[in-house]
């Protein structure tokens, strides 16, 4: 009996499930996943992602892996696993991999994009998919703010609390803003690794310098304090895209 | 005790109701505004829009009126009516209008939008607004056939049976096709009126022109033989959007 170890690349909106972690009392994007692999292969199957997204965030791709003894070729699998996921959560890709690949130990660096919709009135198509920021925001004082985060640093003052992280130090090797473009800011973050909120606690405060309650000394001052406390607000889940997984 | 005649500006995805008209069986874009009204304004309404859109199809803009002897200012109604509906619809605009303003009978044209998104891969986080197609579709061929419809002509051919109109005559002002960007194709028709389901069938045809199963000599002849049953498949709802509405 053979064992593969297969690579899944999925994407799903966030909107409807607790996270990516199985747990009881709500539906969750491993907990799903799984129960479809299984009507497959018919055995029991552990879904091991790159890492966990928090409810509502969403993911353009997340790489994950799982060992079967079950021969469903990879285009098989990625045809039958979307006829029985439901619409919000789909299989970009299946490939055989070596039976050491690790979604999560081997992932070299993390791409994360939110979108903040940035004028008046909102819009109800989007509504589950971006921030929506009423006041026009200073795009040049939160790109100061970007180019600051940038490269190895400390990131405590943007970890929430119960994150259980050996070391708060991560290096950022891109953190750039797009747009706007119809109202839509992108800011994309490319990092080794990122703490618990991370994204989120750094766009809430970019958020807070656009909208001029602090600047960009201050939010340097913040960054520099390593003060889970100093931070604004995070930024809220439906903005957030895992976009991509280096390996 | 004064009457007046308010007009109510919406926008609304259609996903999770069956249509604009109230009914039993299902919750709709005019049930669910005529509850949330009654409950501010403390007497029965009836909320006239400038057409009935089907069930799934969505707005942008749809016009609506009603008469209320209530003395809620323009402003007040918009935010307590947006504090009270769902998400999926939203108060763009409330006006006071003269006595005579009728939202259908003065309507003098109406602009639909239709998204098709143009790729291999689906995209789920557009899922609920556009049809995805596949195949790369022939855009100079789809704009020839656009060519045709412009004008007044006997839309008999794209006009589903169980419209109750008078003539099959329309004159459509403008027939236009933007795109691809991002891989989506926007067609938009303004016109003076539309039968039941123009919009989808002539779509649905333009995609069979587009896919190379007829030409535009071949749309030409459906166009002309005024047979409901020599035209291509109906567009699916979900890509078509009510944009606007002139007086």
């Amino acid at each position: 009996m053979s064992i593969k170890n297969v690579r899944l690349d999925l994407s799903y909106e966030g909107t409807r499930y607790h996270g990516w972690q199985r747990q009881k009392g709500g539906p969750t994007i491993q907990g799903v996943v799984e129960e479809k692999l299984q009507t497959m292969v018919h055995e029991p199957v552990t879904v091991i992602a790159s890492g966990r997204t928090d409810a509502g965030v969403h993911a353009l791709r997340q790489v994950c892996n799982f060992t079967t003894t079950a021969k469903i070729p990879p285009e098989g699998l990625k045809k039958g696993l979307n006829s029985l996921l439901p619409k919000d959560i789909r299989v970009r890709e299946v490939r055989d991999m070596p039976l050491d690949f690790h979604a999560r130990y081997h992932a070299k660096s993390k791409t994360y994009e939110y979108r903040i919709l940035n004028r008046k009135e909102p819009d109800l198509f989007q509504r589950r998919i971006v921030w929506h920021v009423r006041p026009s925001l200073d795009i040049k004082e939160i790109k100061k703010c970007l180019a600051l985060v940038e490269g190895t640093h400390d990131f405590s003052s943007f970890c929430s609390s119960g994150g259980a992280h050996t070391t708060p130090v991560r290096r950022i090797i891109r953190a750039e803003l797009y747009g706007p473009q119809d109202s839509l800011i992108s800011l994309v973050f490319e990092a080794d690794g990122f703490l618990r909120h991370m994204v989120r606690n750094i766009v809430g405060t970019l958020v807070a310098v656009g909208l001029g309650k602090i600047d960009s000394i201050g939010f340097q001052k913040i960054f520099e304090s390593r003060d889970r406390t100093a931070a604004g607000m995070k930024a809220p889940a439906q903005g957030l895209f895992l976009t991509d997984v280096g390996y």
